[in-house]
């Protein structure tokens, strides 16, 4: 029996103090939607007065998107042995094509759940699972294409908005308006994100809302290039180094300074149970890598890998509640040849998996020949496709090759088989590419994969700065962020060198935070400028505080300041 | 009498062992040019072997750019009371077209020089000033318009290619090419930097070497696009915080990392003193603001402000060494009322006093209509142009606006009267832009100044993160040395929050070196990817030191290793 239940009890099955305080002069808000159960969770930023000529107060309050999730509401308690508040448990009941199943259907789900040995180490309030209908697909992309916009498509367009709407309205900023009246208040800005735009957007493919009907606790978001760009972070135990606590509490500290996604990339012991506490609390959509759990079933072996394993497996975490999969199915048998000459060979660590398989069994990757049947797992539980780059480039010497262009080709032919199955789907992309050849990359994309949403790690622009690839990475994640991909992946200081801690996550979120902000004033996003013109006032006004509390990181702001 | 020097004597005038310390496989070596004086320091990075399948070792070693100076060559006595090595003197000398003065012309020159109470703080090895013998010019580009190639043309010819020729011969380097045809090695680049390509680019305005003649320590480096992309660094003390001899080390640090070029801002007493113990140990171009310490001698009032005091100034400086002056003569009297309705108003510190006199006096400002006079001093003791940007943006909401585009104009005006005097020149500019606006500022600055070097502060593209604008200037920089920026300003984690210690000092260096082998890269400069492939092959092949050795910031890399 572990111990890790007991520590959650002794400490009330909290997360710590730093990962929930509250930051100065901000609220928590709630905007309501066309039902009181659609609640979309902002942090409004409050200022000080700025006093006028004529006496009157000015700089309105800011609404910014808020990934923090329950963690920083007051009025929520915080038991993450019971998991986190069910946001969309009764819209999913209503549609009315799902199925609670008596149990796991998986076999290994099956296994876990019956294991004494586990009984200290499981959540104790796991959910039955539910599936589609026979016949039925719950995925938001056939929903979309049905013409149904549902609470899911409400909601996140109420969130992308984040009131600029109402903010419009306030007397406050028209004064602003009125006084610096060639800046980009937003104020002539059209660009209202609606319902039926997000429902447009999924139908064709060009956005997706990862969320599986299995992770009811989560607050869904959006991710297309027609919206504001999103980040993703990464969290996962080894053998050695954390425990499942240590992996809730990196999940609650990425949502706190905004990872919009989070993919767990486990690969110890006990990942199935660990995948849950996360899934219970977890207010982001989770992604995973199926095929690392699947390599561990089979202990490493890549060779002893079968797709009735890898099938359990899919089926194993959809149960679950996961809402994206990476799936490497692109890794095509005649590819691997291609990377032979490279500087770096293949770097994808689920592309090495497959290509060590492919070439034992001299035959195609059975992701790929296998493809429908997955699709026919995804729509039964709306999990999202991240197609995976498996031989994307390690370095730049390796950028834009013909083998990741020929995967990329692939990964296209794939969407439409998944389009085909009304499976929402993103593609995954590269890596380390140099600055002036990172726009082919999404040229290429949007052509080859048909607008789905592109989704990169960085990329690295450079190879010669190991300890500071946050910023490496940064620097190509701005840029492919302009140039539109929808989500970029985020890298931490320590990449290439060791397991990132607490600091090094925060650091490499709000690098990417940086980077993604950057990419949507560079797009245009209706709005998104606001904030930094009231930071920037703020600084010209020498109002210090507020200058901290709009800015990303209004904590390391002060302690620089002090 | 001041304890500074008694520190050092106590230190045995040396620098902290953290800054001089070897970088391990690291060598100090040097290539000599047409002359034996003529020796270009360079860094050359051994590699571990790798073992072929013949047997054969592969990794030839990678020799890198090197801004460290002396301080690195552990042959070098470092003694700062008695100043670094003259680099330069016999090729001044030699041109004899200089004098040795009886001591400085500048009142205030003087007046330091023969004040007792300073005698504690003075330098002790002071030389007497140098300057042009009457009726001629010394600047660089003097000599280049008459076809003149001088050592410090060949000497960055040299230091530019970092041997790449050479290892284009060596051995275990084709073999390299063999095995990885497709890769950017650089082997068909035919880009050599000659000294006669360097004269060219001089003589057309395109690039600059700083080079005082009474700054013989100077290593010559050039700017311009054509080139490397190149990094500044800023240093200097205020009243309150820190003596000459932690200046000393800032600078030393800053060349340890990688500073290109240096700007002592300091303003706090004693200026006059402090610059001399920076110059007489700095191994690369130091440039000033002087309207900074003309403003100390007039007690911080603008508007009492003269020519006579301004012009007393440059002589001082320019007798010192120092190599060159930021000038912000652009910022009209017609200009300041632009800037009425922007949001953040003028931010340079040096716009902003110029804007007071201007409106204090209802004149024109008087660098503007002094400018020829001003030109007469630089050639006399070759000290570049940099034309200040006094009228850049403080914030992204007024990037680009007129007031910023019509100070442009009028240094391009000012470039051409400078050119006329055979002046080196470079233009600053912003400061905070959006992605999207990065790129006009280079294309306006190449059209509007007539190609002169550009010369950026970032710029930042988003003004929301207090505490990470290494950052967030360091994806517009990447981007605007990209587009055809020579020098990028670097900016400290604690720009707007606070002064820099010697951690932000590096984290912005190596932010700044990232963003400028980022552009080199995007521009394909000669050999520049060598590195990267080198590190990315050491990656690969789990050579953890090598892949340490070969980046920007080996004692990070190994910290977060280990």
């Amino acid at each position: 029996m572990s111990a890790i239940p007991e520590e959650f009890l002794k400490k009330t099955a909290q997360v710590s103090e730093a990962v929930t305080r509250p930051f100065a002069n901000s609220k928590k808000i709630y905007v309501e939607g066309s039902r009181p159960d659609l609640r979309v969770p902002m942090r409004e930023i409050s200022q000080a007065v700025t006093l006028t000529d004529n006496g009157e107060g000015m700089n309105p309050p800011i609404t910014v998107y808020d990934t923090s999730g329950p963690y920083t509401d007051p009025t929520v308690s915080i038991n993450l042995l019971k998991g986190m508040p069910e946001v969309r448990s009764a819209w999913i009941e209503e549609r009315d094509d799902t199925e609670l199943l008596a149990g796991p259907t998986s076999e290994y789900g099956r296994q876990r759940q019956n294991d004494p040995d586990l009984t200290g180490l499981r959540f104790e309030h796991i959910r039955t699972p539910r599936r589609a209908k026979a016949g039925k697909n719950v995925s938001q992309m056939h929903y979309a294409r049905q013409g149904i916009i549902t609470p899911e498509m409400e909601y996140v367009a109420i969130r992308e908005n984040c009131r600029l709407q109402e903010l419009q309205q306030d007397p406050r900023y028209t004064k602003l308006l009125k006084q610096h009246p060639g800046q980009n208040w937003g104020a002539n800005i059209p660009g209202e994100i609606t319902p039926e735009f997000v429902r447009d957007e999924i139908a064709a493919g060009r956005a997706i809302i990862p969320a599986n009907i299995n992770h009811p606790e989560l607050e869904p978001m959006i991710i297309g290039r027609n919206f504001r760009v999103k980040i993703n972070t990464n969290i996962g135990n080894s053998a050695v180094t954390s425990s499942i606590e240590e992996e809730v509490e990196k999940m609650v500290w990425s949502a706190r300074w905004g990872g919009d996604t989070l993919m767990d990339l486990s690969t110890g012991k006990n990942i199935h149970e660990t995948r849950e506490w996360i899934l219970r609390n977890a207010p982001m959509p989770i992604g995973t890598v199926p095929i690392y759990q699947a390599l561990e079933k089979v202990d490493g072996k890549a060779e002893e890998l079968t797709w009735e394993i890898f099938k359990d497996t899919l089926i194993e975490q959809a149960e679950q509640g996961v809402d994206y999969f990476t799936i490497h199915a692109g890794v095509l048998l005649r590819y691997v040849p291609l990377t032979a000459e490279r500087l770096t060979g293949i770097v994808s660590r689920g592309g090495s998996i497959m290509a060590k398989w492919c070439l034992a069994h001299h035959k195609e990757n059975f992701l790929y020949t296998h493809f429908e049947e997955i699709c026919d797992i995804m729509k039964a539980y709306d999990v999202s496709f991240s197609l995976g780059d498996g031989l994307r480039p390690g370095c730049l010497a390796d950028a834009n090759d013909a083998a990741q262009f020929g995967e990329l080709e692939t990964l296209g032919e794939l969407t439409k088989i998944a389009w085909q199955h009304d499976v929402q789907v993103m593609i995954e992309g590269p890596g380390h590419v140099p600055l002036q050849m990172v726009k082919e990359n999404v040229d290429k994309e949007l052509e080859d994969c048909f607008e789905a949403p592109f989704y990169t790690l960085g990329p690295l622009v450079t190879d010669i700065a190991p300890g500071y690839d946050h910023i490496t990475s940064g620097i190509g994640a701005a840029n492919i962020g302009w140039y539109g991909t929808a989500m970029l992946c985020y890298v931490t200081p320590k990449e290439h060198l060791g397991l990132p801690n607490k600091q090094d996550v925060r650091d490499g979120i709000i690098t990417y935070k940086i980077a993604a902000h950057a990419a949507d004033l560079a797009k245009g996003f209706p709005g998104v400028q606001l904030r930094d013109n009231a930071l920037s006032k703020a600084r010209f006004e020498f109002r210090w505080e507020d200058q901290f509390n709009l800015g990303f990181d209004p904590e390391k702001a002060r302690e620089f300041h002090d």
